[in-house]
């Protein structure tokens, strides 16, 4: 799921067929289990990736058993979603790498609306949007959970936007963002390390130790897993990252650093996070961050 | 009420009493008329500035007729929010400039908990509080307006946060930030001219002429007020902003023409704003642009 770049091209494949073709809108981002997998995702852990796929259905479906003996050259030999063998589907993969071979013999047996893989326009599905459909759900049951008094549901629903109980929590342990050295309140956003709807407890969501204060742009870069930081304050830019857009965001320091660590100059205001805050910074590197 | 700056100290007068004091805390930004006014402001503008506002409560309250002796010499001679002669109170001032000695006078009167009146800390009201208040409460009356078909009202509160149709419509016009140039989507933000809270209509808030496509830090100093645009492309910088604070938002340039128009250079990719475009950049830089 973290491989898959916006642009590239998936084929979707269930019950023996491949019924849809998408691009992927966006990078994966970490996302809790969709209340629709109900039972068939009982096993799977709460916690996982989603990637924003723009789908447009095949006419007819696609049997790939049908196409086997065009198809087998060009399937991988280990870990492939369909055995060259049989033709019949590997219930082991789950999103697998194939040759661009595959999808044009897929797409040359069958039509579909070339439009539906264009970037922009026809299809609003975007990160924001994704994030903002599984955080209204969250919230809705939040202000229904009845272990939670009113003035802490309050509290944590206002802490997704960065407001209230929350953002004072921030404001205690941090006074600039860490990329500018900004302090002017009107410019700061108080941004969670560990992502509000990847936050398990109303006090993981209000704990200040799981907060920065970081300007508009630096909070954007940081929430979509383009840079993180180390434990003693560095800053980590993700390879994903295109140097052109970080240096036209002011952040040309960070290209001349992007495959290493950059090393904090003292305008920047950083400093080594606390045992708290490293606990929080340990999950955005290993489940924020585009490696 | 568009003068005041955060940290101006606020002495409020009603009943003929001094019963509070507050710190400004932000900015004045447009904002509609609160509901909690009825009667009292029926013949104001539905429209108008919103000044947010720490307030403290003296205890006791202050009569300004009783203290008129000490400060009529500090009163001014025009528009003095109380008569200098008989210390009544002059109901055509609604926020007028006292002196500093006016303050000292009433705050060695009566007395109050200093801490009130100190930045953050004790009291999160900010302008992104307040803001979501009040378009919290549009949100809640769109869902409930009889006259547009659900499809409408949907899209007319995804346009609140620059998502769904109002998003695709201003991508049809725009294609790049105006401040950086930046043309990945997943950094730019769809952010309305005239402010969403501010529109009348539904197609006032879904109209692509009525937004711009901005880099998160260009979003903010757009929307805040802190910088505008004219009708040929050119940015204007408020006095208001500090220029350190440009600097490390990466906008060096704006700093060197701040009391001036900065001529646009080719890389941030401006031009000219189409005529639709022109009528809410001239609602802009009359009504949220810090002056």
């Amino acid at each position: 799921m973290r491989l898959a770049s916006p642009g590239d091209i998936v084929l979707s494949y269930a019950g023996q067929k491949i019924g849809h073709v998408g691009r992927v809108a966006e990078f994966a981002f970490t996302a809790p289990k969709p209340e629709e997998f109900g039972q068939a995702g009982e096993y799977w852990n709460n916690e996982g990736w989603l990637l924003p796929i723009f789908w447009t259905e095949l006419s007819p479906p696609v049997r790939p058993k049908d196409l086997i003996d065009l198809l087998r050259p060009y399937f991988p030999m280990k870990y492939s979603p369909i055995s060259p063998e049989t033709g019949n589907g590997n219930q082991k993969a789950y999103l697998a790498e194939v040759s661009v071979e595959i999808f044009k013999i897929v797409a040359e047996s069958t039509s579909f609306d070339q439009r539906g893989l264009e970037s922009g326009g026809a299809n609003s599905l975007n990160y924001e949007v994704v994030v903002d459909n599984i955080e209204g759900a969250q919230e809705r049951s939040i202000m229904a959970e009845a272990g939670l008094d009113e003035t802490t549901r309050l509290a944590v629903v206002a802490a997704r936007r960065g407001q209230g109980l929350f953002r004072k929590n921030v404001e205690r342990i941090e006074n600039a963002c860490r990329l500018t050295g900004i302090t002017n309140r009107s410019l700061l956003i108080a941004s969670h390390i560990k992502p509000w709807r990847a936050c398990k407890t109303a006090s993981e969501r209000l704990d200040g130790k799981n907060g920065l204060l970081l300007t508009p742009d630096a909070d954007r870069l940081f929430d979509r897993g383009f840079i993180t930081f180390l434990d003693q304050g560095e800053v980590k830019v993700s390879p994903r990252v295109d140097g052109n857009d970080l240096r036209r965001l002011g952040f040309a320091q960070l290209v001349i650093e992007r495959f290493g660590f950059a090393e904090a100059p003292s305008v920047w205001g950083v400093g080594q996070f606390q045992s708290g805050q490293q606990e929080f910074l340990s999950y955005h590197r290993s489940e924020v961050f585009l490696q």
